[in-house]
């Protein structure tokens, strides 16, 4: 196979007749395959069963420190839940507060708490005439949709493999008071996956923002999720903006959705004093406090940070072959061309593939009419708007590997079709 | 006993001093007695234990159309888990949503739509300079703690034991759009144990609200927490309200928080149409879903409404006698001074005396010195504000019948002291 960027027309033509005779072949087949969410697999799910068992009668659902877990009454969480995640999340125990069972419902809850009630005695959001957030992008569709749906001016950052454009970031943030917050997602990115450098993660800490009310959300959702032996750190964003004087400016997000059970896991935040406090004030009048019992579960499971890292090398162990197999169809078929790149993720739930400029709505389009389902282009952006229709991105935990290997053959098709289809009509 | 009412000032110093030995006794004792919260007891809660048990590996974790419940999706809650709260709510499973582990907090979300983007299509009420809440009172203190965090203006309705004053609301409700939203307990109503009658609930149904985006909050907390063999029935508040032309103007919420467990429940919403298509769009964004794996727990174990009546029973069994004791307590003690009255529940978890007006603050406080906690005075009005300081709250389910024969005993003692000290000082 030659790279396309050197073919003549001619050739161009006959590579394109060539693979429209492989996709009808595809399309012929009927498949329906999915890799549109990060959802994980039954054999993933399975690892997690024996929590439900883990309690064992009435005399066993107390907490360490006495509390009932059946009735109401300790709205912070457990204290061995907080230990859990505190661990999970690489923060102090006493920073956690647990929540149900999704984090994006907590950074729901978040934004309404600044959007209704105000931070730090700040005017609530509902009552300024423009509040602007900064998206770091590619991104997560569902933060995107939290701050769309309130109104909010969403600001596209560029990352590239370090992260974040922090030139452009400090320079919005220190101007703009009515830029009032910005999502992260450090490690594993979705849905990059690349990791925040320590040099971004120490500019984000040390910001010096025109609103007081600025607040960075800390989605840490891929904090222990690692596909390989290594386990890569991000310096704690917690410590280091109370060093730097931004002790309120962090909200750290995470949960076990995707280390136990996506439908009932157990989610927290983790945040510095004032910010603590203010949210308790709030959470005492919001709810009598999550599911104990879960915690409960929880915690027994996971007793200390090595039955965590243990029970994510079994996750590892089933998703990084799905990886690997998305990563060599990239490689096998589309890096011969010399058209489009990709990074190769090392934990996290995604992979993106940044298609030659234009095409991405086209190949998305194109596996679809063959039977695989993916995040429609688009949706990694603020208002589902990529500017350069590039950006493509897989989740490859769900599938089987069988599914996964036809997938990942039909999208290298489709791929190479819509860049022969571009570089044709250029 | 003599009725104090009759009693010469020298017969009321005497008896005070009577009473005040005796309670001397008591603060001797130095016990610490809590009747302050409707909490289930342990042996409420060992009633449900078999839920932790019923789930039989993955085989069973699918629910009955097929959902996994351990994975990312069914927003809006297991079909089978919408039927067992329909049949708590007596009302379509069609008309039901799933929520965590608390009502309250749907509640509160349910307000939050409304501050913060609105109903049909109305002005937000962050926008507006004025929002209004009708407080039937006594009530619910949390209800009135999420409507004050917002900054409502909250007006006190009286209820009689048929419920609110309905000429009040009537009035109100159609002569003034600033007016948003109602608080009603309709069943077993917490504190007072009422039942709202049939042509109340009509009317409540038949409202013509100023503003349209009025809407009444429903807590049907209590909707099977009998405690005697009938099982009252109020008429179904979301058929009579489309009937009357206000199809969206209920929200309904309920809770298996005192039915399983308070910390580990299932809460459930249900409305008509558009008012479940828009809370499903604020869903979408707010959540990847509850938890799926424990409302498939409390479906199987309640598989239909006989299921749900058999378990109530034994609930009430345990309940029951402690009820009793507390009302006997008031009949053999309080009945013949001619001072206070009460209405005997017939379901719910409080009972409600309404003390000489003035004295409600003297016996909490009294009550307190003497290691007996109650509900604070004042606290089942908004503003913690009971116009006569006469209405006190009893929680008798959590303590053994053994504390709450002190705890009544006590209780007697305490309200005849404030009220000799009352008509003493008259």
């Amino acid at each position: 196979m030659n790279n396309y960027l050197e073919m003549t027309k001619e050739e161009l033509a006959a590579e394109k007749a060539n693979l429209e005779e492989q996709y009808k072949q595809w399309q012929a087949k009927g498949l329906k395959l999915d890799m549109s969410r990060g959802k994980p697999s039954s054999e993933q799910l399975d690892l997690s069963m024996p929590i439900f068992d883990i309690l064992d009668g009435e005399a066993s659902m107390r907490c360490l420190n006495g509390v009932e877990t059946r009735n109401y009454g300790g709205l912070e969480g457990l204290v061995e839940a907080r230990k859990m995640m505190s661990e999970i999340m690489d923060c102090d125990p006493e920073q956690v507060i647990i929540g149900g069972n999704s984090s994006l419902n907590m950074m729901f809850d978040t934004i309404i708490r600044g959007y209704s009630l105000g931070f730090a005695g700040c005017t609530p959001w509902c009552k300024l005439d423009k509040v602007k957030w900064l998206c770091p992008v590619p991104g997560y569709d569902r933060h995107f949709a939290i701050t769309q749906h309130f109104g909010f001016e969403m600001i596209n950052i560029p990352m590239d493999d370090n992260g974040p454009d922090m030139d452009m970031v400090e320079k919005l943030v220190s101007s703009d008071d009515s830029i009032k917050g910005m999502w992260c997602v450090p490690k594993y990115s979705n849905p990059t996956g690349i990791v925040y450098s320590d040099e971004v993660v120490k500019r984000i800490a040390a910001l010096k923002p025109a609103a007081k009310d600025f607040r960075v959300f800390w989605d840490n959702a891929y904090a222990v999720h690692h596909l390989y032996d290594e386990m890569t750190q991000i310096p704690n964003i917690l410590a280091l903006s109370e060093d730097a004087g931004n002790e309120n400016m962090v909200f750290e997000f995470a949960s076990t959705s995707k280390i136990t059970f996506a439908g009932a896991g157990v989610a927290a935040m983790a945040m510095n004093n004032k910010n603590r406090e203010e949210m308790k004030k709030t959470m005492t009048v919001q709810t009598i406090g999550y599911d104990k019992v879960n915690q409960l579960r929880h915690a027994r499971f996971f007793t200390n940070v090595t039955t965590i890292e243990d029970h994510m090398k079994k996750h590892a162990q089933l998703l990084r072959p799905r990886f690997e197999l998305v990563l060599e169809a990239l490689e096998r078929d589309l890096k011969p061309t010399g058209c489009g790149n990709w990074v190769a993720p090392r934990g996290g739930y995604f992979i993106t593939y940044n298609a030659p400029s234009g095409t991405a709505t086209r190949i998305v389009d194109l596996c679809g009419l063959a039977g695989v389902v993916l995040t429609p282009a688009g949706a990694p952006f603020p208002y589902h708007m990529d500017p350069e229709d590039s950006v493509i991105r897989f989740a490859p935990s769900f599938p089987s590997l069988e599914e996964l290997k036809d997938a990942a053959d039909i999208f290298t098709v489709c791929a190479r079709i819509a860049t022969v289809e571009k570089l044709l009509h250029a």
